[in-house]
């Protein structure tokens, strides 16, 4: 099977990452403002989006225009010094930002964390213009240490396949798009099978299209094209026959949500790779960095999972991009009136994890007390 | 979760099965054709396509505008009688049907089923005239016998439902599309939903949508809502988060093959569901005609599966209708040049396979042995 897939993808150039970057601090002379790329208009048109407050952030991440764990988390962060910056209520911005998707626990984890450093400056005497710089400080550090868990997860996450699969030549399966549109960095899983490939020791990159969304087919087609990557794109039902046919090494997932047990929340299709994995005892490895684990939700259960719109399911995605001209908007495919059941996340249970990879390393077996440690370790700043 | 679902589906009023039948044998005065559904362009408009040569049946299977095991078993038998009674060479119109697709054994069950009446007239001294009639009356014959398999099918699969799950209310997930739109009857596993749906024992069809041709959110919902069935839209890869919510009471899938061991091909998609059944420990039930077992195949590793063209995964589905306001044609959401990896279908080894119900009753647990005396006692029309 391997020959007739030999090719990486034909008329895209590789030229790296995106050239806008996911999200963007700037501060034109009409005042400052947090310039987003579009990913609802992707791979079709590389469009910024303009935010002036929070409210503005708190529709661009609904409709998914910003999204991906670790980059809502530097959303939510700037989105508060935003609100500080042009003066509005930062407790309102970071309520409504920290509760705009329920899943991921990046998102609250930013928006809480700028806003305590708005409130430490406040009673620390700062006046509001200082509070506001010191709130920016906290949304830039999250953002540069988000790059740099990006960089030592893709170095941890390469070791470990190489010693999983000594020899290289790794073939890869992922799901949803984890790659430097989600990410102060390269991002997630993405990022390991990007330093793989980087390495000469990435030999397919197999691209779960991800319904209903398609942000396989939209983001991760779209990365691992620039990148250069051997990719294949798949429905995500045809996973079965790859992992019948002996084609997957590893499955290299992100997350948006670990619990305290390692129950691991991620996007809907996650838990079906999971289960074919464990069938076919092959490596099921979740990368994500520590702002992702979540000690105050004991386990999968507890993790409460967003449940989004039918029409996602019951009308087409067509990118809104004039560049294929076609107007905005779904087309129908089931008959008018049908409903659908959409939940946006799955949880896995830990004992579907073979590890998980963060900058603090490696976890496996994943356990509680395994889970614990690493967040001890990693000295990432509480909110608590 | 049951009660945000109670609703069946709501403007489509409950009319039983379609209103105008997947296939029919038609004689205006033009001379005789045979008449199909074109199901790519439902569920958005009801349009027939009219046959009346093999090559112009050969582009409807192929395009899918026909598609399902058994209606294309019928299918091939029609189109033959078609060559036959147009005057057109039978063997030639009995290859290119049998080779439309490689892995529903049932059409080229069907076409050289018609071919052998027609082989056998002539040798029996009929003319022309008599060995059309002939070859028309033995697709006659498939078509009625395969309506009555389907009552048949429906009722073993019913009974088995209420002895796996005692009291009813039976929550099945299908994959696919099974109905009447595939049969001559009611269909395969459609048929058995159908009969628990009339016998008040049917609490809650899922629907899985199927990608990438989207049969389930196209076909299935559009049967169910027809039906009056409380049905439920959902992507395959959602499928998890059911069985993890303890939500399905069994699967039941149709079969485009059975092996002589008993591995089942059917749409791509299915072996995922069989392991995720397996892993949930839910009934994982194939129904489908005795036609569709192949004993000149002796296991799965033999079964040829169709891949088909990677537009079907980097495009979008829309359908081909005017009243949603389109143009024909895919628009594309993965970046240009990606390709894909589409098999048509994928095999599911008997050991996942918790029962094969058939026409002559249910074969449970699935041995070599049982499906070889399923075969010999079904009677069905030899073509060896």
């Amino acid at each position: 099977m391997a020959d007739q897939y030999a090719q990486s993808g034909g008329d895209i150039r590789p030229t790296g990452t995106p050239a806008i970057p996911a999200i963007r601090w700037d501060e034109p002379p009409e005042g400052p403002v947090l310039v987003v790329l579009d990913q609802t208009r992707l791979p079709g048109e590389e469009v910024e989006r303009v935010c002036t407050d929070a409210p503005a952030l708190v529709e661009a991440i609904r409709t998914l225009a910003v999204r991906g764990a670790p980059l809502l988390g530097i959303a939510g962060a700037y989105g508060v010094a935003l609100a500080a910056a042009r003066g509005f209520d930062v407790d309102e911005a970071a309520d409504s930002l920290a509760g705009a998707r329920p899943t991921a626990v990046n998102l609250a984890y930013g928006a809480r964390r700028a806003q305590a450093a708005h409130r430490t400056a406040l009673s620390n005497g700062a006046d509001d213009a200082a509070a506001a710089r010191a709130t920016l400080q906290a949304a830039r550090a999250l953002h540069a240490e988000d790059a740099r868990a990006s960089e030592k997860m893709a170095a941890h996450g390469l070791a470990l396949l190489d010693e999983l699969m000594p020899g290289g030549g790794h073939r890869i399966l992922t799901h949803c798009n984890t790659g430097a549109l989600v990410s102060g960095g390269e991002g997630t899983a993405f990022a390991v099978a990007l330093k793989a490939h980087r390495a000469g020791r990435l030999r397919r990159l197999w691209v779960d299209e991800t319904r209903p969304l398609l942000q396989g087919a939209r983001l991760t087609a779209y990365e691992a094209a620039r990148s250069g990557m051997a990719y294949t794109l798949l429905t995500d039902n045809a996973a079965g026959s790859l992992f019948a046919a002996g084609e997957v090494d590893a499955v290299l997932i992100g997350a948006d949500r670990i619990a305290a047990d390692g129950s691991v929340a991620n996007k809907v299709g996650s838990y079906p790779l999971a289960v074919l994995a464990r069938y076919h005892r092959v490596p099921f490895i979740v990368v994500a960095p520590v702002t992702t684990v979540d000690l105050g939700t004991p386990n999968g259960a507890s993790i409460e999972v967003e449940q989004r719109a039918g029409h996602e399911v019951t009308e087409a995605v067509v990118p809104l991009a004039p560049a294929f001209g076609r107007e905005a908007g779904g087309v129908p495919v089931a008959p008018l009136g049908t409903q659908a059941y959409n939940p946006a996340f799955d949880v896995t249970p830990p004992e579907l994890v073979t590890a998980i990879v963060t900058e603090e390393g490696v976890l496996s077996p994943v356990t509680v007390d395994g889970l614990a440690e690493v967040c001890a370790r990693s000295g990432r700043v509480s909110i608590g």
